[in-house]
């Protein structure tokens, strides 16, 4: 270990980055909330409350999808520093720019939805999401690269490291120009992000 | 158990799913506050706010109904997971649904108190808390099914998950349905999901 | 012990009620702050925001005041916790509610701070916190009947239920009627609620 | 130590500050996204969406730029708490008046991002971090006169409270009466804060 990293003995610390990173990505998950607005009707048609409600579907698919996917970088994450027996001032640098990413969300999902049909709002969408797995992927391999990961974890976190992350980086930057030809196409490869089996099981082991 | 779950003494990460679990419902709850406007009354009335405050005790009302009901779901939630000793990544996927789902209330208890004469309002306040229920119940089967309860628990944890898990998702579940026929009924309802003593007992042994 | 109650030693699930409280907590409190609002100056009066600023300097204070006082009973809710080994339903029951009376400090620091000079406005922040000492003080004699206390507790917590939550419950109940008489007597009692020597000795043992 | 202290294995009392202190930052860092507004075009001209973003830009560097600084001073608080084995209530006092002005930092940070050109609203952007440096200050000259620094931390720590906090509050403060000369040197004084590298080596020790 070079000298400009800490033992994972001293958890506290250890824990102190990942209790504030949790509180942030379940803050910025809930705020996502904020972007459902109740419909506003005058008492003499409310009895249009269904119609309304009814509109409001897209709203809550594009919660779901944002739901799901700050939820899939959680679950990244959580894997990633459980794998970790040290950290350094660079790693903490690092995770404040993803985290710095997740929080915008609630404001891309919110642009996204607001202009659904709008190649720019989805590109934005996008590229808040690759530029998180980019950041993801330098801390994978800054950690690999530091020998901060435990050694019975390194046999998964390399293909880990080379997996995930840079699959999730790659997806969601690819749905940036495909968002130009298709909101859709940019919409199904963000869906494929989520259901795709390969890492999923890689997490499970 | 299967090669797809991870051991109870891992417990930082058991830990971080629970304390991002408990992060994103407590910041849930507390959003219901942002439900209660401030009245804005013009200065030369002023002195009118009594009777402004007096017409805010429904959505006061509101907004206690769904905090001891998202109150009630987490102390199930706390007592769930405390009898765990293993989890996987479905059980991970499933309680990201879970939460989704609790994260909604704020946006439901809002429209419910917006629109309180409204069926179609009060159906959705008790979808919510339905489909948060029938998750609740997919886990709690999931990991008996899975063998990732503590033995001396799994004569407290069968029938708590046949009895308040099942009980809560039906008593939300049926009053959608009864929002159509009576608003109050529904209302009822709900009250009673709180105040119902026999799962209470049983989360207190 | 009686049955009804849970060993301290079960250390996760008492951790989580006390993460929980104090994430609450931490979000009411955070939450105090979207109070103040950015004055919306036309760009050709963009000089006049020194006045506008000026003119928040109340906002600002009533910030303070209520930063102060949740920050007060989160001291005094952790010194609480900390003294206890068992916890039962009851006082999840109870502990609930005291987080529902902390939450609407933000509504009711706004709503003070919009009508300073409305007795009314007073009376409803000052029965909020009333109403959070009582109930922390029914915390305090519940433990203390059940014998959920260290042994060694015992002595410093039975003065510390009788004095600190039953002065701040007193202290705030009288701030309401006070309110009629002059809303700024009733600010007054508030900020003794926070300097006040005694019982921040007694914490500090 | 003075009877007035706490040993550090009261660690669960120690635990809560901290995990109090990590919410409130987590909190108020995460809601600076919400003074990132979406823009409001009718659907008639949607397609000036792409300007509507590129004017957000100035946003985004605020909003950047402060959670870069909140970021900032939470590491510092991080290794702050690190090095303690000790707290008492006046620590606990100054701890909250430290969290008051981080959680005025959404405000601060909007109101510069509203009025950029106003040297007003520099000066209290840069003051509200000043004054967060400033009680950042007053914890490291408590804790090292009471004793409550672990021994093999004090020479660490004694240049540590000499030199970043200092350091820190002395950039910000002089950022107020810099701001009035120019704007831009107020924020030049504030990147400097995080890009300065020989504190960030302290830290990484």
């Amino acid at each position: 270990l070079s000298g400009n990293s800490r033992t994972a003995s001293e958890a506290t610390g250890f824990g102190r980055i990942v209790a504030f990173s949790d509180g942030v990505m379940a803050v910025a998950i809930t705020l996502l909330v904020l972007n459902l607005d109740v419909p506003d009707l005058p008492s003499s048609r409310e009895g249009e409350l269904d119609d309304k409600l009814f509109d409001l579907l897209p709203s809550l698919a594009a919660y779901a999808l944002a739901f799901a996917l700050i939820g899939r970088y959680w679950v990244i994450h959580h894997r990633f520093f459980e794998s970790l027996r040290a950290f350094d001032v660079t790693l903490m640098g690092l995770n404040l720019m993803f985290l710095a990413l997740i929080v915008l969300m609630p404001f891309s999902t919110e642009l996204f939805d607001r202009y659904s049909d709008e190649p720019m709002a989805a590109a934005a969408f996008g590229a808040t999401l690759g530029l998180a797995g980019l950041v993801h992927l330098a801390m994978v391999r800054h950690v690999l690269r530091k020998g901060f990961v435990h050694q019975h974890e390194r046999r998964v976190s390399e293909p880990f490291g080379g997996a995930i992350a840079l699959s999730l980086a790659v997806v969601f930057l690819l749905s940036v120009p495909a968002a130009f030809l298709s909101v859709w196409l940019a919409q199904l490869m963000w869906i494929s992000a989520i259901v795709v089996r390969y890492p999923l099981r890689r997490l499970g082991r």
